[in-house]
């Protein structure tokens, strides 16, 4: 590798749009967990597909690494430079190529945001439902295979992305995928593509399915005396086939942690957070019936969020969960963690889980997308305290494995990155290593960000 | 290769069943269209997963090509033996391994047909919804990424499959996916298999997806002057998200065909054939929003399939509109193609295409699963005509074109096999060459279903 000839010619490329300052790099390097800050040599802006294609092909004559950057809002340290090289930042690539109404499809820039696309559709009575929470970007939504808290409803960017333009670890652009809803044209390497971290390719365009904004939605918050309650809860209307949009679960952790930063009155218990989407007919009748339910299960302190103002505090609050948490106790940061079992398992997972994090002593509120059986645990580490960092580690790798010990998986949501990767045999097996064959067939030379999801021998 | 070697060991390792009867060649050769027969040189009829490794590491070891076998229900000649080899036939593997009611899955065998499974659900209140018409195993359906009438409301089955076990080309076993309803841990394999069509590895047994039976159905036919105005229909029905399960455009032929063929007293003109799922409100409310938009369309003599036994004869006769076609042409057979377009593309889709066959002079009724923007020609060639074979596939030919500069795909379900391969470049350009990348990666020497789908230098 020659390292100051790529930062040359990729200067050239580029000109002012690569910068080595300190600021930039030291951005993308860091990450909003646990992992050491690890800046690349130099941080790229391409503006157009063309500029992105030249960028890789100069990284891969010089061996230079090449990492993907979004909004850097990932959990489990996809996007900072374990080997340096290029962090190519698509923040200005963020338009809307197209709206297909008709077609309840857009066409955007991977470094559009999800709240950005929202808004530009907010006239057309369509939305793009896929919320993980932050702002995200969604070319790193969907190079995440993101999901959230809708994701019950509306499925996650697998469900959602349609077709790709990719950058080829050698240059290349292909497009994968069409316009149609369907198709049974050969291997489907949109689905390939999304979810791999960054590591077979770069995302730059993304066809969306859009969905009809709801006639009508309803929410509510209700409290359980128990968490089995909360969670059978969940379960009784998953089974009755009550369309849920979203459905969350707080533990009394977190409901305490709310009150104290929000200045909520929630009791604290355990709560579910539930909202319905459809016709006006239709959303009232879910809500009646998932109120039966709460109640047959002892439910209680059911509050409805009625108007636009009240629906969005209390997706606000659920959202601000993260940082509240890391409020709540000063000087830490956050080790945060989820898994994905079979709705069956859930409450065993939970009240495992739960007793495994008070054991430890570390504060560790649990909260999730409960309708999908994903939930996270928010491992509160004291800065600089390496004890505790190691405890939360062992933590959430008992999660993991205990995830797996029920037949779910170690991530629902967060995904592999630098975090998980040392748990990929455990789960996939000798499927890891076809993975390893994936990558060395489209990247061979590996300098798509290495050193996460997949374990290559260089 | 040797041939003779790979039988003799395949020979002790299944005793009677690997068979080489002229019957069973025969019957592994043929296909449901006009490709000609192409016998394999043995059929194997496995019962374990540990018996299809062994099989495929024998014929890795000697080069000898495999190829899975469902149920022969294919339409591109997906299962027939291009270069001989050994027809793995699944039928011996039909069992429903394990039904997960809390989890809404279930663990099942490759062989097991999409009724079997059906059959043995009646009990637990859930389905398996996909249908794509043929009562085609559950294995074939994974591999050929099948769909049909329910894809609309249910998807396909890269949507309903959640796991797979896979018998690599060396013989390897892998399991991809789990029991958990999301995850983020790694390239989606199980996304990668499904649509395959046995040219990456074999499926040795599936978690499904299951849905609910629906508390009630509605279903309904009408009927209206002109094509455009069913299609208008369907597209109104979208814009306003009403749910449909099923929504099916037939033509005038194919509805006179069915009068002829099936007694039954339709107006011959292009109808439209609808089902809706839900509670007793939200699907007597669907199902009248759904009679609103028709009335507004012009659409008249609407029949309302009120009793099981009206709405089983209804999907009778529209699954059984390929059988019914080729009776109305003594002496023919059927090249049945199929495309799928974005929705706003549908009606100038049907229309270019309506107009293509009726310049050609050949019998070419349409009907489809226009709520996914796919629809079939069924062409009907005399058997023997030389001259009318080249001309469908010359109209094959231009629907596939067609759907390609409409933003669509080539084939919504019918897949690419050996009737669409040299389509591939067109549609996918370089992404054509990163599927036989993959292929190479996963089977270097070509033994599994070679001649399909991907194009490999040998």
């Amino acid at each position: 590798m020659s390292r100051d000839a790529a930062l040359a010619e990729l200067q050239a490329l580029l000109g002012p749009r690569l910068s080595r300052s300190a600021g930039d790099l030291a951005d993308h390097g860091r990450n909003e967990t646990w992992f050491a800050p690890m800046p690349p040599d130099a941080v790229a802006f391409p503006e157009t597909t063309a500029e992105v294609s030249a960028l890789v092909a100069i990284c891969a004559r010089h061996g230079l690494p090449v990492i993907g950057w979004g909004t850097g809002t990932s959990l489990e340290g996809h996007a900072i430079a374990l080997h340096g090289g290029v962090s190519a930042d698509f923040s200005r690539m963020n338009r809307v190529i197209e709206v297909r109404p008709g077609d309840l499809q857009a066409v955007v820039q991977p470094g559009l945001t999800r709240e950005g696309l929202n808004t530009e559709l907010r006239a057309t009575g369509l939305m793009f439902p896929i919320d993980p929470g932050a702002n995200a970007s969604l070319g790193g939504m969907a190079a995440t295979r993101a999901s959230g808290t809708t994701a019950v409803r509306y499925g996650t960017m697998r469900d959602n992305v349609m077709a790709l333009e990719v950058v080829l670890a050698d240059g290349r652009v292909i497009r994968t995928g069409s316009g149609a809803r369907k198709s049974a044209s050969g291997y489907d390497l949109t689905g390939l593509f999304v979810g791999s971290e960054g590591t077979l390719g770069l995302i730059t365009e993304l066809t969306l399915k859009l969905h009809g904004q709801p006639e009508a939605i309803t929410a509510a918050v209700c409290a359980f005396d128990t968490f089995e309650a909360a969670v059978d809860t969940v379960m009784a209307t998953i089974q009755m086939g009550i369309p849920m949009a979203r459905i969350e679960f707080v533990d009394e952790t977190t409901a305490a942690i709310f009150n104290a930063q929000n200045g909520t009155r929630l009791p604290e218990k355990p709560h579910l957070m539930v909202e319905f989407h459809g016709s006006a007919t239709s959303a009232a009748e879910d809500a009646q019936r998932f109120g039966e339910v709460v109640a047959d299960m002892g439910g209680a302190h059911f509050d409805w969020a009625t108007t636009v103002e009240d629906r969005n505090r209390l997706w606000k609050m659920r959202h601000g969960a993260y940082p509240a948490c890391i409020a709540s106790r000063p000087g830490c940061m956050g080790l945060v963690t989820d898994i994905c079992v079979p709705m069956s398992q859930l409450a065993k997972a939970v009240a495992e889980t739960r007793a495994d994090i008070a054991a430890s002593g570390l504060p560790g509120p649990i909260l999730g997308h409960v309708g999908d059986g994903n939930f996270h645990a928010i491992l509160l580490v004291e800065r600089g305290n390496d004890d505790e960092l190691k405890t939360a580690k062992a933590l959430a790798r008992r999660m993991a494995e205990r995830a797996l010990g029920l037949g779910g998986t170690m991530t629902g949501e967060h995904g592999v990155g630098m975090g998980k990767k040392d748990l990929m045999a455990m789960e996939h097996g000798e499927a890891w290593e076809v993975m390893a064959r994936i990558k060395r067939a489209l990247d061979p030379d590996g300098i798509l960000n290495p050193g996460k999801l997949v374990e290559v021998a260089q």
